[in-house]
């Protein structure tokens, strides 16, 4: 048993080390801007860190490669030379190539954080003149952030109330069609944030969930399942799920404008559950140490 | 802790009540054949139990939509209504429309099954006059089943050997990129068949392994990373792992040419593996029963 810490105590902000409240506080506006004008038509490729922004952009960039003007390759984080051996350069032969990322001779430097599918989004949307898209997705993530910070107490902050509800337990993060790779993001933001397991079911998910669960019951980890926003599929999935998992809960729809808003802001409500789940914890939430050994390991 | 079933006597196959080991035996060659020429253009798409054979179609048949030719629609399984809702057929106005699964009114009947995805792969393949990839996917499979099947015994048997491996550990599938939806795919079947929880790491998974995987450590079921196939990527996901989880399982690549075969022969294998892990925790490996229970309240 984790000894219980208090979310509305100064003390329990101390794990903290690395001041990842600030970073994520400060998220919005963050990040590079483009300093060129990119012709279109555009192709995105997302690789290690940059794989989330790259599948978002198939909203409104429809194309992986680009034989003319501008290449975006997104290849952040441990892409294991993955951006360099994917034949990229070939299949975007006749476009300008500019890389993102922070290895050396990126184009635009990105540096890896936890926080990052934002900032390549943003960059994007940018880039691509979509700034429109990005005001939504910005006036979003500030609404979320004024009931989710740490100065706002247990009783009214969501975010709180959720670290606490997943305490303990595994997570399982039940999306939506129409929001590609949230559930990934999601379960990604837990572990690099929250330093916690977490899991999604694949698609055609009911089967999944009134086979998959049944064995669970004799074993470990009571399951939470984390129900996203409102659609039909969400009340079946509920019902059946009831009795199968240690605890529901359900993530009200954000207010926000489109799909891209609304993505980022659950994905940014959950890094603040995770944030405080990992303060819960009495664990670091900033990853940058951990990810720096395996840098020098790899 | 569950009694230790013995996968060589007899004795432990009573809990196959509805003879899935026979379903699986008999699986190359089974489902619907094509009944008329389908022309070209062709278009894929899949809702519920077809999603992955969709999504492998993608390898030889680009587009999800064609206004022209012939529109595939695979829509076996629960997909609640995703089939009829997805704005499908004014997007695929001027093809014919071919549907196949379970519902009223499909074109090609195909019954719900753990083992369906060979069954809509096999159709596709054999509409779009593929059959030297199918005759590819069926030599590949008939391998792995002389080697995985019932009567081979544990120590010569490497399907029986995982399930006894997976036995009490939580599996988490780690796929090299380069085949799409196999890691969910195995998730499902391990669910459907084994009855067993599993996961997937989301996209950048080595970030994941390295934060996710920590607070694991105080909670609850060992995990066992189950790491597909060989690449380079395996070896330093290994090194990282080895620290991280209870048990490292390797899985060998099978005998098989091209993309399609090497995926389908290992959804077998673990299928097959599900089916051993079901024995052992006593359970029926079959899921048509609690799956029929779900039909009625949907």
């Amino acid at each position: 048993m984790v000894k219980m810490r208090d979310l509305d105590s100064q003390e329990t902000y101390l794990a903290d080390r690395m001041g990842l409240a600030f970073e994520m506080r400060d998220l919005v506006g963050s990040g590079p801007v483009p300093q060129a004008r990119y012709a279109a038509p555009y192709g995105v490729v997302g690789f290690g860190e940059g794989w989330w922004a790259a599948q978002l952009a198939r909203d409104w960039v429809p194309a992986e490669f680009t034989h003319a003007g501008t290449q975006f390759v997104l290849e952040g984080g441990y892409d294991l030379g993955g951006a360099a051996g994917a034949g990229l350069y070939a299949a975007s032969s006749g476009a300008e190539i500019v890389r993102l990322g922070w290895a050396e001779n990126t184009e635009v430097e990105l540096l890896a954080s936890a926080l990052s599918p934002y900032r390549y989004l943003r960059f994007l949307l940018l880039a691509t003149g979509q700034r429109d898209e990005l005001s939504r997705i910005d006036q979003a993530l500030l609404l979320e952030r004024d009931r989710l910070r740490p100065e706002v107490s247990l009783d009214k902050n969501p975010a709180k109330f959720l670290a606490y509800s997943l305490l303990e337990r595994t997570p399982m993060f039940v999306v939506p069609e129409g929001y590609p790779g949230l559930a990934a993001a999601m379960q990604q933001t837990l572990a690099r944030v929250g330093k916690s397991l977490s899991f999604t079911p694949p698609p055609s998910a009911l089967e999944f969930f009134v086979t998959g669960l049944e064995a669970r019951h004799e074993q470990g980890d009571p399951i939470a399942a984390v129900l996203v926003g409102e659609d039909e599929r969400k009340k079946i999935a509920q019902q059946i799920l009831e009795s199968r998992v240690d605890t529901l809960i359900e993530l009200p729809e954000p207010e926000a404008e489109g799909m891209l808003a609304k993505a980022l802001a659950y994905w940014y409500r959950i890094t603040w559950a995770a944030y405080y789940l990992a303060l819960l914890y009495g664990v670091e939430p900033g990853d940058w140490e951990v990810l720096d050994h395996l840098r020098q390991a790899t």
